[in-house]
């Protein structure tokens, strides 16, 4: 029996299992809201991902800074602007918190910069990532006060630009030195001080799923979803806690929950697989997305679906 | 000079680094309310833990049911007894979690004997560790649903006793596989809905100390606070998360505000050092002593005083 709107078999990465459904075809419509986040497949440069990223039917991609300053932006822009996919986000500015009143000016200027590469790239949102407490520093509420008066010092050049800021909270593995803003609720008080169009929030399973009230912080989030981006959390935890996140499905995480809260809340922008993961890193690409587009369709999509009537 | 109250010099563990302030000798009075938690020097037996915990003059220790029931239950009582050491705790209940009904009646049996065990060793409360989702689980819902059921069942029990139940919020490094209790707010909930002589709360340095609305919700614990545990949150983290807690000074905790919260909400009961790392685990069993008496000297004893006017 022939399945055009699928390929068949093959493995899943990296957990090396025989996959339980068929890779849907580029072309199958439930792939439109898919898109993939650069450092998913970190061994692709942004050619390769733009590339990978149309062969296998996605309609967005989600992009950083970094490959696209290696491609340069403007060839970068002029690619994304050929390949007819949309950008779900850029990663990622932020990094607010320093205790030099000096680092922190660099880092408004570092966020400028980034803000207007996102409209440059036609990116709706920039993703923040707060920063951590600063060098030396243990003093977690000032810390938290930073983020929150940088972001009042960037939303207004976001808004004039088209873009809008997304507060990642980030899971408080990171609160120390990666992210002060630490659950859904926390972003939320943040954002609400700003209109709609200047700051929201970014909603990352791997994050925000062990919050206690996460549906309804999600369904007070509303229209201030700017990213949802899906990544599972595995036991044991890998040694490096950067690179501790796992293909949908490989762990604890109740994907049908999220996204339905999600979509529940009203959310019809793009769906990011960002996943940072050593051995996601060391399979060939193709594997990787063949495996990305069977989990989205079996753990995600079907819940996309089922709230948009 | 000499200073009768203090023994000199040394040097910190694990960190090496050279003693900022001589050590309190025996008798001091401010060591009065310093608990030594037995795992903390996990290479003790508990008639070691006893001696060493009398020897360096804390008021008070805190038993592990593993080393007591090694010891024999009534020798370590009689021990306790003639010590005259209080004991501030006795870890651990819990691990409520599970699919099958049978394992969770098989749980409750075992928290009952551990409710016993409690008041025969004259601990005030029974430090419960919620457990986490259960195995091939996805539902946190439906597992933070079992945990609060499974207190509900013990909690006259714990009272007929004289035993206060103490539910332990873990950080949610640990949701899925050990603590689905994930914010001191959440255990607070839970703890709520009993009287205040059944069922409290512990706070723990290393596992609330990034909560955004810490110090309302220490405020809010108020007489519920049945241990207030120590240990910091260090960076890199170390591979094994479950020995990933460092030596208060160490890390990123700011002890002085912790324990000013925990002081202003009324707590008057023992500080319990508990520390699981396996580079002080290595370190002679005195040396970790001598340096838990010196950072709690330094980093906590001054703000349990401060509000206790």
């Amino acid at each position: 029996m022939s399945d055009e709107g699928t390929t068949g078999g093959g493995f899943d990465v990296p957990s090396g299992r025989p996959a339980e459904m068929p890779t849907p075809r580029p072309g199958d419509p439930r792939l439109a809201r898919l898109s993939l986040n650069q450092r998913t497949i970190a061994g692709w440069s942004l050619r390769e991902a733009i590339d990978g990223t149309l062969q296998a039917g996605l309609g967005s991609i989600g992009l950083w800074r970094e490959p696209v300053a290696t491609a340069g932006l403007s060839t970068a822009a002029s690619w994304i602007a050929e390949s007819g996919l949309r950008v779900s986000s850029l990663c990622r500015g932020g990094f607010f918190t320093a205790a030099d009143p000096a680092l922190r000016r660099a880092a408004h200027e570092e966020n400028l910069r980034a803000i207007e590469e996102a409209a440059t790239l036609g990116a709706p949102t920039l993703v923040l990532v707060p920063g951590g407490l600063p060098e030396g520093s243990r003093d977690l509420v000032g810390a938290r006060s930073q983020a929150a008066q940088a972001i009042a010092e960037l939303a207004p050049v976001a808004r004039a630009h088209g873009v809008v800021l997304g507060i990642e909270p980030m899971h408080p593995i990171f609160t120390a030195d990666r992210g002060v803003v630490s659950t859904l609720a926390q972003a939320l008080d943040i954002a609400e001080q700003f209109p709609v169009d200047e700051v929201g929030v970014v909603v990352d399973s791997f994050h925000i799923w062990w919050e206690p009230d996460v549906e309804q912080q999600i369904g007070r989030a509303g229209e201030r979803i700017v990213s949802y981006q899906v990544g599972d959390w595995i036991t044991p935890l890998p040694a490096d806690s950067l690179l501790s996140r796992g293909m949908m499905g490989d762990g604890h995480i109740d994907f049908g929950f999220l996204t339905g809260a999600v979509a529940a809340a009203g959310y019809t922008g793009d769906v990011e697989v960002e996943i940072f993961n050593a051995e996601i890193w060391a399979a060939p690409g193709a594997d990787v997305m063949a495996t990305v587009l069977r989990r989205y369709m079996q753990l995600i999509e079907p819940w996309l679906q089922k709230t948009e009537v």
